[in-house]
C-alpha cells in the first residue's frame, strides 16, 4: 500500500501530544468529581429524528449506512453520529428517568462529529468535556451560578492561558426586544448573535429587513454593546429605558451569576449582552468563553440553561450545562507548542539487558519496580550499554537500571542519565524522586 | 416527544455501572503505563480502502454520509467507522513512522463499531483496550512472550473471575499442514478455526471437500485436540510424526511463550493447538482468552503477531498485540450484578444548607474541603435537615456537613450517616478515612 496521509478535520496527535491531552482530561475529570459530578457516557449514535429535532446544526450530521446491508434495508440505518453531548444527554435522561436520582449531576467527556468544512478550531471529529445538572419539573436557578464556577475551577487547574467567560441571559434579551415591541424577539436574537461576524451595519440591515424601526435598531445595538465585568451592566440596561417583566427577571439572574463569580473566581466572568448562542434550546443564562490572547479562536467553552430540551408527555427535565471544547483548545495550544510534557513515554526506568539469556532475570527486576508503582520496561535488545542508554535518552526515560552480579533480581545500580550519577540500588526498595515518577505537564 | 427506547447493540450504562467501567479502564491504563506503554488514540474513521484491505469483517463496516452533502458529492464520504483498533494503528504507524521511536509500545482504549446482528457479548458499538508493540523491519520474538504477561497483569488487577489464555502459533499449524502435504494450509487454518462451532464431523467434511484424505483429516483433528498447560504439547505434536521446518519454528516459539508464563503468571496460559483467529493478518503467535466459568461468552481478549499488516513500499512494521473486549466483559459481569461500586456518585460529603441565603457560605465550606481533595457538593435545597440527609442516603454519600454558627466556613459538625455519629469538625482540616474518599470497586 502507499503511505497514508492525514484526513482533513480528523485530528490525531503524536504520542507526547496525546499524553498532554490525557493529562488534561484526567485533571478535568478530577475537578468535576471533586464537585460531585458522576461520569456518564452515551453511545456515539442517535436516531436521526433526535438529532434533527433542535438547533441549526442538523445539516452537518453524519449518517451511518451498513456497507453490506441487505437489499431490503439498503437504505440508511436511520442513525447519525451525535454532533454534541447535550442532545444525547437529554435523550438519556428521558430514557432512564425512572432509574436516575434528581437533581442529576454528570460529566461526559467524549468525541462528537460534524460534517462541516474544517478550519482552525473547527473539526469534523472533536472531543468535548460537558457538565450538566438536570432536575425533574423545575431546576433551581442557583445551578446557573454554580456551573461556570466549576468550569472555571477545571480550567484554572491547567497550564493554560487565562480564560474569560462572557455571560448573558436570553430572558434579558428576549424581554428587552419584547419591551421594545419588536415583532419576533427570537429572530432578533439570532440576528444580533451574528454581530461579531457581520458588524453593526450588517445587523442593522437585517433588523430593518425584519421590520425594525431606526429607533429599535439603535436600542438593540446599544444593548449589544453593554459589556461589564461587574454589576454596572444593570444601570446601563436601565438607562436604555425599556421595561418588561421578562427583562427584569433576566437582569436579576445575570446579576446573581456575575456577583457569585466576583467572589469565587475574580476576573473569570464578564456580563456581555450580545452573547446569544446559536442553538435554539437555550432559555435563560448563556455562556461563551475565550482564551485570553486567543480570542480569534472563538469560544472554547459554551453552554447555557435549557428548560425544554428533555420532555416527554408531562415529564420535563430542565437543565443547565457547559461544554469545554478540548480539541479546539488543544489544536491551538499544541499547534503553537504552548504545552510540554517532560517525556513522551510513561516509563521511568529502563532495565538494561546484559545479554539475551538474562531477560527473565531483568523481567523480575522490572516486576519488582512495578509492584511499587514505578513504570518500567526492559531494554528491547542486549546491545552495548551505550546504545541502550541512548534508547532511554531518545525517549526521555530518566533512569537506566544495571542488573548486578549474575543479572539476578538482587541489588544492581541505577543511573540518572541526565546527571550521569550512578548509585547502588535494590529493586525491592529504590524509588525515584516523586517528580520523576510520571511525565509532568507544563506550559512552554 | 415520546419516551426514547434503547437501541439494540448500542449498550449504555447507568451511572454506577459507568463508574465501574471507568475504574476498570483506569486500572488497565495504570498497568499498561507501568509496563511502559504510551497512550495513543486514533480518529474513529478510516478510508474505506483501509478498512476493506484485510480480514473477514469488511462486510460489517458502517459507512458515513453527510446528511446534507452537495449534489455533486451526494455519494458516501468514502469513510467508515473502524471495526477494531489494529487496522487504524497500523495505518497510524505508517503515516507517522518518521516521527515515532521504534520499537513503539502503545496502548489504546477506544470504541469500535460493527454492523453485525447484536447478541450477548457482541455489540454494534463496543470498547476495546489494545496493547501493541511494533518495530521497523523486524520485531524480536520476546515481545510475543511479554505481551500476554502484561494483559495477565492488567486483568489480575481487577475484581474479575480468573482468566485462561489459549495460545497457539500459526507457523505451527501451517507447518504441520504443509508437512502433511495438504494443498492449501491457509484454508485449512480457517476450517479448523470453526471446530468449536461445527464440531469434528463438520470440520472433517469441510477438509474432505478441500481434497484432504482420511489420514490427513485424522491428523488435523488430532493436532487440534492438543491442549496442555505446560510444555507437554511438544511431545504430543512430535508423536503425530509430521516434520516441517516451519512446524519446528512454531513449536519452539509456542514453547517459549508457555514457559515464561509458567514462571510469571502460573495458571494464566494454555497451549491450545486449535486456536487460529479469524483475521487474516496474523502470522505467528495467536491468543484467545476466556473468563473461567463464562466460557460461553467467547474470547474476552484476543490478538497475535502480525508481520505484514503495516507496510508501504520497502518499509515494513511487524507487530504483536492483544485486545481486551471491555464491553463484552462488562456486558456479562454487569448483566449478572457481579461487580459493585460502594456509591454511584463521586461525592464524599454533602454540605447541608440551613437556608438559601447561606448558600455562599456553604459553597465556601465545600471549596475548603475540595482544596484538600475531598469530593463535595452543596445540598440542592434548604429543605429540612432530615430530607437533606435522605438526599445523601439515596446516593450513598457517606458524610453530611452541618455548618456552624452563622453558617460560616468556620468549624461545623460532620455526621457519618451510616453510623449516625456526629462530631465537631473544621473544613480546613477534617478528612474522611481513606476508604471513604472515593467509590470502591469490588466483586459482588
Amino acid at each position: 500500500m502507499t503511505r497514508p496521509t492525514p484526513l482533513s478535520g480528523f485530528p490525531e496527535w503524536l504520542p507526547p501530544q496525546r499524553m498532554i491531552e490525557q493529562q488534561i482530561v484526567d485533571r478535568m475529570r478530577r475537578t468535576f468529581e471533586l464537585h460531585g459530578f458522576a461520569p456518564l457516557e452515551t453511545r456515539a449514535v442517535e436516531p436521526l429524528d433526535q438529532l434533527l429535532r433542535k438547533g441549526e446544526t442538523s445539516k452537518e450530521v453524519y449518517v451511518l449506512r451498513r456497507l453490506q446491508a441487505d437489499a431490503k434495508d439498503a437504505s440508511d440505518s436511520g442513525l447519525g453520529l451525535h454532533f454534541d453531548l447535550t442532545v444525547p444527554f437529554a435523550r438519556y435522561v428521558l430514557e432512564n428517568a425512572g432509574r436516575l436520582q434528581f437533581p442529576f449531576r454528570r460529566y461526559q467527556i467524549q468525541k462528537a462529529w460534524r460534517g462541516e468544512r474544517p478550519q482552525e478550531g473547527r473539526y469534523r471529529e472533536f472531543r468535548q468535556a460537558d457538565i450538566d445538572v438536570v432536575d425533574r419539573d423545575t431546576l433551581p436557578f442557583h445551578y446557573d451560578v454554580e456551573l461556570p464556577l466549576v468550569v472555571g475551577d477545571a480550567l484554572a487547574g491547567l497550564p493554560l492561558p487565562p480564560v474569560r467567560m462572557h455571560v448573558n441571559n436570553r430572558k434579558l434579551s428576549q424581554g428587552f426586544y419584547r419591551g421594545l415591541e419588536l415583532p419576533d424577539p427570537a429572530e432578533v436574537i439570532r440576528v444580533v448573535d451574528k454581530l461579531d461576524k457581520v458588524g453593526p451595519a450588517g445587523v442593522a440591515g437585517q433588523l430593518e429587513a425584519l421590520g425594525a424601526s431606526a429607533g429599535q435598531v439603535k436600542a438593540c445595538l446599544a444593548l449589544a454593546e453593554i459589556s461589564t465585568p461587574d454589576l454596572s451592566f444593570v444601570d446601563a440596561v436601565t438607562a436604555l429605558g425599556v421595561t418588561d417583566p421578562l427583562l427584569d427577571e433576566g437582569v436579576a439572574e445575570l446579576a446573581a451569576v456575575v456577583e457569585a463569580a466576583a467572589e469565587h473566581a475574580p476576573g473569570l466572568l464578564v456580563a456581555d449582552l450580545k452573547i446569544a448562542r446559536g442553538l435554539d434550546y437555550y432559555t435563560g443564562t448563556v455562556y461563551e468563553t475565550v482564551l485570553v490572547g486567543h480570542e480569534s479562536l472563538g469560544s472554547v467553552c459554551s453552554g447555557g440553561r435549557y428548560d425544554n430540551l428533555a420532555s416527554a408527555g408531562t415529564d420535563r427535565f430542565p437543565g443547565v450545562g457547559l461544554s469545554i471544547g478540548i480539541s479546539r483548545l488543544l489544536g491551538r495550544l499544541l499547534g503553537r507548542d504552548a504545552l510540554t510534557i517532560s517525556r513522551p513515554v510513561p516509563t521511568c526506568v529502563l532495565v538494561a539487558l546484559p545479554d539475551e539469556p538474562s531477560r527473565p532475570a531483568c523481567l523480575r527486576v522490572a516486576a519488582a519496580l512495578r509492584r511499587r508503582g514505578i513504570p518500567t520496561e526492559v531494554s528491547p535488545t542486549a546491545a552495548k550499554y551505550g546504545r541502550q542508554i541512548r534508547y532511554a535518552e531518545r525517549r526521555g526515560i530518566p533512569y537506566v537500571w544495571f542488573p548486578g552480579e549474575g543479572a539476578g533480581e538482587g541489588p544492581g545500580e541505577v543511573k540518572d542519565i541526565r546527571t550521569g550519577e550512578q548509585l547502588p540500588a535494590d529493586p525491592a526498595s529504590w524509588a525515584p524522586p516523586p517528580a520523576d515518577l510520571h511525565p509532568v505537564l507544563a506550559s512552554a
